[in-house]
């Protein structure tokens, strides 16, 4: 079965708006089997709308149009999908009873306008919007002899999701083909994109009924595996296999099989072993604490730390001697070291963490160039310092020194 | 004049990546007059592409192609192009010879599939590519007895942007009419979109002649406004008459007419004033001092902070008295104004800022309930505090109470 998104929207087309539902329903379309093959992103011209909306009905089996229900002359995908499907639209008087509802308690006054959203495409089913003011509509039957699906679904990503699942994913399942599919996600962090390539390839090549991708980030490598086979326990058998034979190769190189992030993983051995973390950030800036910190629950094993742009502070906060800085530098090895042992004793905390390094665009020489960066991580038993020189913008470096730094508490930890 | 966007790459249809490509393309061809009217994502199979070529050529007049064009099996951009047009392609020799001569270089053998590289559509101008092996191309002409545009780029943003830049956007001001567009935005903080628009919209609906867009994102509202003149300076005009009618409207509610960040904002009020601010953050977890320090040269006026997620931190690093704690608990007014008297005093900073609340989604209590947030903002005159009740998720409310101390800074030093 195969999917096409349609995004209707005028703002999507300008430099500011992105659509962002079509990334959440190919998630769960993939789940029940569905392949998406075209997304199209069409302005509110109801001749363009429905121009996309014929074309769709030709090439896709399932079609999902995102937005257009609101009650402005500017909504217009119910009259395009009504058109092109050659349907005619028909006020439903029950809607037109709750929008007179809806109205009448928030005290609002009911335009003709409004009364457009009581609209509904002869013989679809209307789903209801606990979150707004725009109902969906479910359209089924033979298109030119062809069974379709079509959805007409509100823009608001809540308003979305709630109607998507509370609505569409059970009956989606139901219409479709019963499909076994099983997917899991590799999440390895050390090793660069061809690398990994060059380790993993020969491994998952040979499971051809197994697909598998390969997505690089800052700092973070993804491989997503999807297995379709007759049953679902056969299908997570081979994606398993898989999973464990990159494992067995990738080794402690793969901080997360089941979607985790850095920050999560960190999280979960920090509270399994009952201990806390502090952080001195320089070139960071505090973002590794917002990373951290960015987790409900995570005042549980981080308790804080200092960013420490200035000379004076790393001092202040964390007790880095005066003649060291001026000695080393700020950036270096033994500040880093200093950063990590301080932040802990000051905060006392399990570990610490101390980074500092050069982020840029300005500021490096020689000797120091944009993207070196120290991470230190201090315990009980000893400081461990490791330099690094990143590529990117100032955004990449200190992302990357924030991946670096977590991973080294988790390896610390595992 | 009219385009259409086509981004290729069946990663592209995956739940895992997004076109980005066509926000940067769309900022470019609105600025030389032309407007996307289609964007289009697909994968990598010629039939599709072809057909998706087919139906652009019938309907837009620039058409962009983003991707396709490695040496891969999947990279069938200038097959179907060419299909498309129903004009050939051709070996071009000269590309083959560079391409032995980058592998050669790079000690690689060049297999048949590189070679593909080197094909061009007849007619088509080839577009070096100083980032990546991959060259574009550019085809003019005349298509069903209209005037096309087609240019089809490679997909990495770094060498699209580039080839662009340097190669394609002289020459598309230079074959299309001459347009004279002007364009302002105008950054909101402190007030919702509702009423923003309830108190702009008796304005820009007076400008009939000046396109203006409403954008609401956390804690910040956007106004794009756009005209189009005989003259640039005629559009200029506009669309200054009407920025300037909408700033005496909205007084210090604009933070920025010229796309200005907050954080950067606050930089320059900083830099500008030769003066310092430091911050202690608890709630925000680090996101104010990432946020501040996001930017290159911060370290002039944000000496640092500190993270002071523990009671214990509150205390040690910006001087929070015990019992001060014990008696109002964390999120309190209180805490907040002594954590920015604190930071400023430990930081020798001239401002100091504190902010204290529950970000959620746990934590909550009937009387500081999840949202709730202290701003405090320390100076020589004394100490502000703003009480704030924030709605949404963990993420929008660490979001939200940045937004609120940055902008306490700069109406404090405004």
């Amino acid at each position: 079965m195969q999917a096409e998104i349609i995004a209707i929207g005028s703002e999507l087309l300008t430099p500011f708006r992105q659509d962002t539902n079509s990334l959440y329903l190919t998630e769960h379309l993939n789940q029940l089997g569905v392949d998406v093959i075209f997304k199209t992103i069409v302005g509110d011209s109801r001749e363009r709308l429905t121009n996309v909306a014929s074309t769709a009905l030709a090439r896709a089996d399932v079609i999902i149009f995102i937005g257009g229900l609101g009650p402005t002359e500017d909504d217009l995908t119910r009259e395009a999908v009504a058109d092109a499907l050659g349907l005619p639209l028909k006020r439903d008087p029950e809607l037109v009873a709750a929008l007179e509802r809806r109205f009448a308690e928030r005290g609002y006054k009911l335009t003709p306008n409004n009364l457009q959203q009581a609209d509904v495409i002869a013989g679809a089913t209307v789903l209801p919007n606990p979150n707004g003011s725009a109902v969906g509509l479910w359209v089924g039957g033979k298109y030119e002899g062809r069974e379709k699906i079509i959805l007409l679904l509100p823009g608001p990503p809540a308003e979305l999701k709630a109607m998507f699942e509370q609505q569409c994913l059970e009956r989606l399942r139901s219409k479709l083909p019963r499909k076994a599919i099983a997917t899991r996600v590799l999440k390895i962090t050390g090793l660069g994109e061809s690398q990994c390539d060059a380790r993993v390839a020969p491994i998952y090549k040979t499971f051809i009924d197994v697909d598998t991708t390969i997505l690089a980030g800052a700092g973070e490598i993804q491989l997503h595996m999807k297995s379709q086979k007759a049953t679902t326990a056969e299908a997570q058998q081979r994606v398993d296999q898989l999973v464990e034979l990159i494992e067995e190769e990738l080794g402690d190189l793969v901080f997360s099989d089941n979607g985790d992030s850095l920050e999560q993983i960190v999280g979960y051995y920090l509270q399994m072993r009952g201990i806390t973390l502090a952080a001195a950030e320089s070139c960071t800036g505090g973002l590794l604490a917002e990373r951290l910190t960015s987790l409900s629950g995570s005042s549980r094993y981080f308790v804080g730390g200092a960013v420490v742009y200035s000379n004076h502070l790393k001092t202040d906060f964390a007790d880095v001697p005066a003649h060291m800085l001026e000695k080393h530098g700020a950036v270096s090895k033994e500040v880093a070291a200093a950063l990590a042992e301080g932040i802990r004793y000051r905060c006392e905390a399990t570990l610490g963490i101390g980074i500092t390094g050069v982020a840029g665009p300005t500021g490096g020489s020689p000797e120091k160039p944009v993207g070196l960066v120290y991470h230190a991580l201090a315990s009980e038993q000893g400081t461990e310092v490791i330099e690094r020189k990143f590529p990117g913008d100032r955004k990449r470096v200190r992302w990357f020194a924030t991946q670096q730094a977590l991973d080294m508490v988790r390896r610390k930890l595992m």
